[in-house]
């Protein structure tokens, strides 16, 4: 019990003055910053021509402590009063995001095994990508991040549905202005929505853009009147940010001591 | 007199708790996304071949939904005291903004039978897109970026006209520094306005940009010096949005007893 | 000495009331604009070939109008007790900005008269915008714009310095990168400064971009950490804009009575 | 030591009113600037081939100039407390940030003497661009920067960890959408980066775009969600530097008694 208790912190985030934990937490934060550059260098050909062995071998062995590490946390996990009893405490815990994270990064290497063919073995690798979500155990960017979403909810989703009819009213205009010039490139209003997206973005990459005196009018007013409607995500989504580091900073403070909360209570302090 | 009041009831968006009048703004509102679908997916050549039939039995269908509508309401409206009486109140109520565009969004379907011969079909297909503004009757985004441009008017009229002085100033400058080197791309003032508005907001597609020093040198100046100013209503915007939305949020409660404002009063609360 | 006071009243922005004196700016300002698409559209072939006499003609009537008013407003000036005395007072009358900007607007048609030899008639006809910058004595848009880059000049200055260093730094950056892959691209540090100028401001024309791996490396650092700093301005500016607006909504109401400062007194309001 | 104490007042930041000393801070000034003029202008095949000779003159006049300066640096520096000893002191002075960029800014030149074969001279020519580093010595906006990046520290590494997750993660996605389209253009994900980065800082140069319906839609979206996470430390930086610039204003007055703390004292203000 004592073994499961120790196993149980150390695979769980590192408190504060755990050494093992936390070189524990550590180490499969490195294992996962190594496996997204497998991923992004493996699919440079040179480097996969050199070195295809030893990507092999080095996923072999991600593969390996990633799934130690989530049978170690659902065999350690019924300590936590959360996931008490064996079987449905378990299931909890396994059904938690960051636990469906940590299966999801081991699940494509183990499918072939189970007798489902893969053919599509490129999606494969971009699966493994997955792992980079597990960062989001021990990282809090990814949480400020999800708080400034969050907490900006509302404002995100009435921006994001006006972008949307943006998104249409401009394709279907630009379509009907520069379908007949050039019925190539603004073959249709789906078509005409990349056009949309990158004007509106700006990002502007050139390879569709309209030639006709209206169609240039048109797209000159969308993209003047435009621009502002797909920035304002922007606007709200640095808004939240910067508001959740100041909460997150706020609450690291006791207000009615100002200390720490975070440091462990020094031997003076009253009990 | 009372199935009048219950129609008007149900055509109007649904107060709280009115499960079919609910019901009757879902349906409305998800033929109008279909709408929007059909037009922006039947522009798709392979699209029309296969399913124009359908595309064209759907349109029927919408244009008779939205014409039983548009009469139900004219039909039910004299039971609200703003538009009472049968004609003069009727007539009240065909002009409120939203009736109009329920009218323009079946106007066109319509038309040839007024014996309108119109050709440029292609421009009435566009007009369907009309419906999509019926969605303002039932969603608020589009009301609180009414209420945003509203607010703001002011500022937004200033940097319009400081945008349209710097878009001649700088597209003159740039016709006379190019002009001669690329006498087709910079052919006139009205053409390097195609260039001004790429490179101001940022968009620069590169099918237009100028190739001699000095004309390289003014545009780097102008863009340096008035991307900011297209920038402007981008920030004014988004900055009336917020407002426009913590106005709103600030509304739904009373200041008084901090309770919901557009909830029903519960029994126990005083008379 | 009352026709001349009536003069300056006319020429001088309308009081509160002065209906003809309000119907002298209006036109002006019509004039003013009616010019500028005279020069916008006059640069378009077909239109100098078809109305070319009828423009010549306009150009004739507008510097006619203008030396006028330039002149009405030299004789008259000295009823002002700012511009008394015959000469001093005209004279200093004379170097206001916005009279020296009235006097640039009509010079260039009287140069060739003045024997002084013009080919470059080009140049001539670009300071014929030089009329729009007489707006500024009738709308208040300019004005709030000099007063925001006035009250944050000392940020622009910053910034701009910081952009200046940085354009330096990153065009030697990249041209030491790509120079020896695209010699006739990258062909000297100030030509690379126009790769630099549309990447920073991200306008992105296509026309001179990295190849080399090295090259796209640094362009990558140089747009992920430059961007910010070319878009202070722009935030800077945007800032001091609102700044201004509500400086200048805030000064027309009185803050003891409340009332607009703007208005003429009412009867019963005490002396 | 009176002379000691001079030259060491005369090489630091002048004081308020020590005109020799503002002088020769203005003409070492100038000097950088006519340095990383002769950079830039260097470059140019055309400059260079005529000017040649000069430009190598005045490196040599410059490199001179800029190693006095160093060296009076060094040998008057012991009259300050801070770097007291004449071994010692003079070590902590040589080992200060800018003490060292004026080192850096003069070492190049001195290389080749040292034994050092430089055949890379390209990259040493790209090192005299350290001298405008040396600005920073006088120049406070280097400063406000550095200031504004230290205060939001915290946020901007965050948002840096966002933006690299981003960058792998669209990379990835993009080079599995489009490799089988474009062998050739997304050959492999560090290749893919550079379309993420040209497209989630908005440049698009138009070199590198998706041509699939899958990759249309998924860069999309990238570029509609991604854009904001790349805006973040462009609004970051931009508040760290206004606020930088507010606390450098008020610093300046003494908040007691409201007069400059940067001027000398007046005779009969209280001792």
């Amino acid at each position: 019990m004592a073994i499961r208790r120790r196993i149980w912190e150390i695979v769980e985030v590192a408190r504060e003055g755990d050494r093992i934990s936390h070189a524990f937490d550590l180490s499969i934060l490195v294992l996962i910053f190594l496996n997204a550059a497998a991923v992004v260098f493996g699919s440079v050909e040179e480097v996969r021509q050199q070195w295809g062995a030893q990507l092999a071998a080095f996923e072999v062995f991600s593969v390996l402590v990633f799934t130690l590490e989530y049978l170690a946390r659902l065999w350690s996990c019924t300590v936590d009063p959360r996931f008490a009893g064996p079987v449905r405490g378990r299931l909890r815990a396994a059904l938690q995001p960051l636990t469906l994270v940590d299966l999801l990064a081991i699940l494509p290497f183990y499918l072939p095994f189970l007798g489902i063919d893969l053919r599509s073995l490129r999606v494969l690798r971009l699966m493994r990508l997955f792992r980079l979500a597990k960062v989001g155990r021990y990282y809090s960017a990814l949480g400020l991040l999800r708080d400034a979403v969050t907490a900006r909810r509302e404002e995100l989703i009435l921006s994001t549905v006006l972008m949307g009819l943006l998104l249409v009213v401009s394709s279907s205009l630009l379509y009907y202005c520069e379908h007949t010039a050039q019925p190539e490139v603004f073959s249709s209003i789906p078509a005409t929505m990349w056009w949309a997206v990158a004007t509106l973005t700006t990002v502007g990459y050139g390879d569709i853009y309209p030639v006709t005196v209206l169609g240039r009018l048109c797209a000159g007013v969308v993209a003047i009147l435009g621009i502002g409607m797909f920035a304002l995500p922007t606007s709200i989504l640095g808004a939240g940010f910067l508001d959740a580091i100041s909460r997150k900073n706020a609450a690291r403070t006791c207000p009615h001591c100002g200390k720490l909360l975070n440091q462990p209570a020094s031997p003076e302090s009253p009990p």
